[in-house]
């Protein structure tokens, strides 16, 4: 990886952040970015547990799947989640604060696949999300 | 179905719903709920779009995952998510009026299967959801 | 649907069929193929079953799968399998009669989305099955 | 790891492959095995491809379900998947020789859940699995 690459992942992540109102409603820290990598933090807060008052099934997803969009964004070629598929793995609780970790795994010139393991604050995994990304026109950062 | 059923379902998503603070804080309303099923809908806020300028693909999900929670805890057996899949089919944008039906696939006694389609206001399907519940101890309602 | 529709569903169907060296070893039989839709069938022979003495959930797969290939082909666009998931209802043994149906959800210009259920000769359900498909270049039947 | 796990370790998969007809009929290898971990090849014959000839996807899915299966049953506590998922990255030919690694994720007291990757000769991914194991009654090696 270039110096160039991480700057443009840096770039890219700055503008999508700018412009993602749910990531930053929701408090989520972006904590870092590489060039197919993003790490993502949140924490649990009281309007975010459920009708069984633990974390909500809907907010750990959207922490992962904002993650999966740094990561599979970064080398400003644009790109959505097609599909993905979550585990949820243990309960977390208002007051916890969660990390997501998206890698890439496989990446083709029209698609990509990306492993985000959540964990919380005593780094005990709580899900496990597999998304899959389609690429669509256009990129994030004007490079011309 | 007997009214009985019927009763216990809408007891049981009274209190759920009352507790479900991501539900609410996102304005989702529950709009039936009956042994096995839920039907829910959604306004795309602002606050709801990501850094593309749609619709967030968590807070698609949420929606989905809130109506599969209403649908699998409705026989008053508490039920929590163990893994779900979701397959995005079509772009929302903000103030695009999203539902959610969510329908009893397959049950046995430790787990069940659900799926959850999510339309917007034209009818047009935003995204498909397979979740897969696990029984947990306890009742949401005590009917003792 | 048009007969003609019909007409080259079944054509298309018939020549893969004639080169699916997989679905004949295993003894599937193509019991009917409309656009979108296929039915196949398959006995759950010795040379099928697992360590656990219950038919190998790899066959099960299988079954699926192929049904899932006459369907998204039927209308002679030729689609591979980009993605699938399977969900094990219940156990099959030797001798058991599986029906697999595959039924199109949705399809755009790339992709589609199909849903196999399995059953055995009781109409128990064994597996339920969702596939992806991706568009590739090319035709089972020359129309020109 | 102790010696006596992997000892039980090889004595479960020489029990579970003695009786998986599967594996044995189409010439599966079980290359190697420890607790929570299991290896496995295969040689695409031509009666394991498709319509489009190429390796026919329920057949690189069974390799990588019956890997799983030695991972997941490698400690004597017996377990069947309860759902998969696969994701195909790459076409595989008549002849190519595929190798499947199972590794386990995660384990808790009922379910389990491990990621099996599928290679071909010249080390290139193939496809992508994730299953979840569900925990039934017995063992497959009687230690009394």
């Amino acid at each position: 990886m270039s110096s160039d690459e991480q700057r443009l992942a840096e770039r890219v992540s700055e503008i999508l952040y700018a412009q993602d109102r749910t990531s930053r409603g929701l408090g989520l820290k972006l904590e870092e970015v590489r060039p197919g990598y993003a790490r993502m933090s949140m924490v649990i807060r009281p309007d975010m547990t459920n009708g069984h008052r633990i974390g909500h099934g809907g907010m750990i997803f959207t922490l992962a799947d904002s993650t999966f969009a740094f990561a599979c964004n970064s080398r400003n070629e644009s790109n959505v989640a097609a599909t993905a598929s979550i585990d949820f793995l243990a309960p977390s609780y208002e007051g916890d604060e969660l990390t997501a970790v998206a890698t890439e795994v496989w990446r083709s010139r029209r698609s990509g696949i990306y492993e985000i393991t959540v964990t919380n604050q005593k780094g005990e995994r709580i899900a496990l999300f597999r998304g899959r990304s389609a690429r669509i026109e256009g990129r994030v950062v004007n490079t011309d």
